[in-house]
């Protein structure tokens, strides 16, 4: 698997957690009210400043007072909707890194209608489930009919997504990133394959949502290379799961347990611990 | 206290829990701010699949992609009060169980003008403390006076309230039920009265509002017997919160581990730990 | 530092607790929805009763029916901010005590404005950081330019904003309280300072505005002093906080901690454990 990119070693995508808790990035977030908490004590504990509004006066305004911002499809109102699509026409000329984050896109008209006008206003990144990205990759590159809806909290296998969230990747210019079993990252050109994490992480309700805002951390520190950046911001979250698991008694413990992981996560063990695999698409595809 | 009517033992109750697991429902849920976490964790780790959604654009197609719903009076807003109105008016042409959850119905004009309208729509369950079952009765089956509201999380004895329950139970074909000290579920002839819990759960806020949602959740996949569907999710509850308060420091700790505990909840478990009644209401009333 | 007006003891603040346990107030909170459960859960184990309302119909009535009020800017939308408007107008004739928590105040001018008009309402108490005092100093006060915004979660040194919050105490006819490294709370004649807490309390989201809560709380059971009241409120959280980081194991951890402390923080262990200082205004500057 020798690729013509950079391809970015463990450590140096456990570097990018240093620079962020160095530059403790301010990051918006439209979110929805059942991850709000969550996501932020995720964004405190990794060295994060979260601002939540979604005001549509003042969106734009606190987007510029930030280093980064995410949108969140959760809870889509007229007046946060309304919000999403300011700032997201406002991202060109705030020059401000940001992450679509299409929660339950294939459930509705309306979230699919939303996801739409959002994503080719050409996000950073886009973070989702496999049914969200299998959904966004049939409707924005024509990868074949758009999956059935399951809930908000699929997880599940995430080989199959590998091309379609690729070919995604090239038709908008966005990375795409995949959560499951095994997380994927992609610019089109390279997978960032992160086999950590635990099954237990998909009963704790807003982690997809809490990982989406580290993602845009992630990014406010990292422009070099934004899907390295947004492969950190998974490996981070997987492998502070994948330990406060080990010893968690349930879902409700380990809430409490991967924010104290996020929290004391040490970039050395961070890297020990990442089970990373970076490949060229075609050869990731054809594995 | 012999019945003609089914008289389900703890067995048969505990029984549903495994019936949950084994479909994993969806269920939409428009609920309030404060709750919207604990809860969507709680249906999580008993098994089911929460889609919190209150955009009025969008709140008909979510519940119909969901197998049942809930409606939550906890923050009133004029967008959420309309999503509401649209959806309860939708319930007989969805044909999904849903479930009432009158939030400080007793506290404020609004909420008792919006609860006496989504009774009228025939909820499957009303869900509610002493205080808001009491005012539900007093307006919708004439049992007196409505008591005065004591805010959103009273407790207390409920012995008093089978009666008025069962009248409202009676007077809208809904399943009344009203946690307290003793919880009780009464269809209007049958009272299933669970005598487990623990007092400290009243200081974990969203709670009733989590259990509301559970209760939609056995609902989805106890069509066969509403009233026993509902008696199962109070007493899955219930004894979940009884077995983590025994070791809980506090009501921070409890709301961790009555999380794990539903997550882990075994069924044989269930039934062994349950103070179960089931009687006529006029039995009941008289004991 | 011997001063003209009554400068209560450890033990007198302290006393105060039992005072809200006895009484168990409720109080209406018009909040922000990453902060609503934890402030929620933070007021029931200290003792109070939370109501969180924010529908613009019925906010007067909820505010009616409650002891005090709280008024947060965490998420202004223009629903809520027509709703903390209503209320604030209200207020004179409610007759109850109310706090203003500027949420990031110097972040938008939106915020900046809603909070102008607040102000002029006068709050019974306004509770924020260093930077929304200073911010809101400069800006009602004269006390010079208004700093710029480092983010909603800054915590930091607290000496030098005692003089600018005594002038804004004094301008306005608000008790004034910083949290900070050391917390104050001045009148503008009087300054409390309690220097208890952890820093790593500055990464449990929320936990600002769960104060601001419970301050509402204590000065609905103590309208004799309400600085005194503020400082109560104050000492109770910073204690409860610091004995809870004491073991814990991250912010995660520390979060459930927290609320189990102030669930079970004992007056006289409270008042053992305070560092508190009283003392005039002119003396504290001068030290």
């Amino acid at each position: 698997m020798p690729m013509t990119y950079a391809s970015p070693t463990a450590a140096a995508l456990a570097g990018r957690l240093n620079d962020l808790r160095r530059q403790r990035p301010v990051v918006h977030n439209i979110i929805n009210p059942v991850a709000a908490e969550v996501a932020a004590m995720a964004m405190l504990a990794v060295g994060a400043s979260p601002v939540m509004a979604e005001g549509p006066e003042e969106v734009v305004a606190v987007a510029r007072a930030s280093a980064a911002f995410t949108i969140n499809l959760g809870t889509p109102t007229e007046s946060n909707t309304y919000a999403m699509h300011l700032l997201a026409e406002a991202a060109p000329g705030l020059g401000r890194p940001w992450v679509l984050d299409p929660v339950g896109v294939g459930l509705t008209e309306t979230r699919q209608r939303l996801a739409e006008l959002l994503v080719r206003r050409r996000p950073t990144a886009i973070r989702g489930n496999v049914d969200e990205i299998a959904f966004l990759a049939a409707t924005h590159a024509g990868t074949g009919s758009a999956p059935a809806a399951r809930g908000v909290d699929a997880g599940g296998e995430t080989a199959d997504i590998i091309a379609p969230a690729a070919r995604l990747a090239r038709a908008t210019g966005s990375v795409v990133a995949v959560t499951g079993a095994v997380d994927r990252v992609t610019d089109g050109e390279r997978v960032f394959s992160i086999a950590n994490g635990d099954p237990m992480m998909t009963r704790v309700t807003g982690m997809g949502c809490a990982l989406s805002c580290i993602v845009g951390a992630f990014l406010a520190v990292g422009p070099d290379d934004p899907a390295a950046a947004t492969a950190a911001a998974l490996a981070t979250v997987a492998v502070a799961g994948e330990q406060a698991a080990a010893d968690a008694a349930g879902p409700g413990s380990l809430r409490s347990a991967v924010i104290d992981r996020l929290y004391d996560l040490d970039p050395d063990r961070l890297a020990d611990s990442l089970r990373l695999e970076v490949a060229t698409v075609a050869s990731a595809v054809e594995a």
